[in-house]
């Protein structure tokens, strides 16, 4: 087969260590030349927050943060930036405290420094996004990429277990769907398989051991590299599965994944053998295996999702099949493959 | 195992398709919004050069390139580059091509795209050279890393099958060397192991069908990995060996690499066992066998290396010897190795 593609690499400092968040973002804050740090945070992650900045130039913490980043609080976000001079941006958190960071960045062109504190991957893409009146607007934007991230698994520790396995299997998602989305290069497929490996080697030891370092090392590593590969290859069968699911029909987002995931998985399997070996190689086993030992949910219906909404799934989810599934997919192929995941394993 | 360390990911395009050079040469010209491009390529690459700028906006074709970057050289390049007022560069060849364009965009910040027909590798990296009266210096820096680099597998179907396997070996090595160099991280480890199934798929296609485009294509891609890898991790114990054996006793680089790498791979391999199996399985067996069957030289006596040098060449390995390499190296260790690569498998 003939290897054709053009991939894209972003310039970026990726620091990985546990326990040494606050000495990584020191040094990065200095490389800034920073004065005037604004820290971006959450209410979950204020203590963390405070620990980790001790001693560096902040002149604001912020904690005005939304899910989705409505326009009114990034309005907010910026206007803070401007009115304390800041000329440097930390966030401390999730997606959420991520993504607000971004917002002012992508305005102001400040750089951002971003300490993360969940699975979500968002500090690894120069992805944005803005909500307003419940309507997303997402883009891309080389400012919004932040300049270093500060990995320290420590701070995702605290990170419940559900909700630690619920993160880690939307990594997982973004790390499959990659190996067959429309941009997908055997770049993004070689990191995504490394994430692969990653995550079935972390999300167990999570799970058995949620305050360990290990398994929190492994998943927090697996979350970049999902998201790397993800925000290159762009979303494939699966994503666009549960985003219909998700927006039409209110299924909370990280369960809806580890319930569709698997049948997406041997939908497009067997038309991408060579894929899909090196898909369950990485995964060491079977991905329901796999699921069952994290307590994932195993069924639409468990999420309450109706049968008798089926077919208007169906019918929202075929026009958006992305261009070079490994398969077409006709309305009996996903009335089967939804109404396998609405049964359950 | 802990996961501790810091991977910089660096800015560029990466454009692969077979037959397409022509076609995204422009696209690349075109995105820098150049209009007097100066091309730099070696007299072996002119016809190709000739043909894949047409339509360009040149401004000079130079083909004053030696081996190793002369700074003699390299200031007639620069001078010819601001007289003729150039705004881009464009490097067509191999490592020698490449390398005088990165010394003019040194001195001189223009942006370079790197159209590579070897599989040397060092498009893929911020690593510049210089040499003057038969020293050499290098750096690294942001500015001569090309902004992009278009692969055309087809301007290296008419490398000679020999200088391809050198070449192709080289790449091994880099890949080999990365997953235990001293600022190896898991990253550099993902795309080395990557690196390596494509020379172990590509490299027998070269040599079975030389004028083939498949092989080809295997190896640039992973020419490409390995020196993204190596770059980022550093030289391992094969290089420090390679080095001393080629600049005190002038031994054949390419050649050398091939000799000694099976070798470095046995000694590291029991004391980095789960690094070896990864190597290993991703060349999908033995590397005596790959580099049999792809004839390359088995013994350093061959390449004329003699035995009574051993003890020399011990004593100038040893202080060279990396931190971090996955055991110690003493005098008897590496006089047993060197012996063995002498001896020839």
């Amino acid at each position: 087969m003939s290897i054709r593609f053009v991939h894209e690499t972003r310039p970026q400092r990726v620091r990985f260590g546990s326990g040494e968040a606050a000495t990584a973002l020191a040094e990065e804050v200095a490389l800034l030349g920073a004065a005037r740090v604004m820290v971006i945070t959450t209410a979950s992650a204020k203590a963390a927050a405070d620990r980790i900045t001790e001693g560096l130039p902040v002149a604001l913490l912020h904690d005005d943060v939304a899910m989705h980043v409505p326009v009114e609080v990034a309005d907010r976000a910026r206007q803070a930036a401007a009115g304390h001079g800041a000329d440097a941006l930390v966030s401390i958190g999730g997606g959420s405290a991520t993504g607000l960071a971004k917002a002012v960045a992508l305005t102001s062109g400040l750089p951002v420094v971003a300490v993360p504190t969940t699975y979500a991957g968002s500090e690894a893409t120069d992805m944005w996004g803005l909500t307003e009146d419940a309507r997303k607007t997402t883009g891309t934007d080389p400012r919004v990429l932040p300049r270093a991230i500060v990995y320290d698994a420590e701070l995702t520790t605290s990170l419940p277990v559900p909700l630690s396995v619920a993160s880690g299997v939307n990594a997982l998602a973004h790390c499959v769907d990659s190996m067959w989305a429309p941009r997908t290069d055997p770049v993004d497929q070689a990191l995504a398989v490394e994430g692969i490996r990653a995550l079935r080697t972390g999300l167990p030891m999570v799970v058995a051991d949620p305050g360990g370092r290990e398994g929190r090392e492994h998943t927090l590593y697996a979350a970049y590299l999902a998201a790397v590969a993800f925000a290159s290859a762009g979303a494939g069968l699966h994503h666009k599965i549960c985003h219909v699911l998700g927006g039409m029909f209110g299924l909370p987002h990280a369960q809806t994944h580890a319930v569709v995931l698997p049948h997406v998985l041997e939908f497009n399997g067997p038309a991408a053998p060579a894929v899909y070996r090196r898909i369950t190689d990485a995964l060491g086993g079977s991905l329901p295996i796999l699921l069952d030992s994290l307590e994932a949910p195993k069924a639409l219906r468990e999420l309450g999702f109706d049968e008798s909404d089926l077919p208007s799934a169906v019918e929202a989810i075929l026009p958006a099949v992305p261009p070079g599934n490994p398969r077409p997919v006709t309305a009996e192929d996903m009335t089967a493959l939804l109404h396998a995941a609405w049964e359950g394993r």
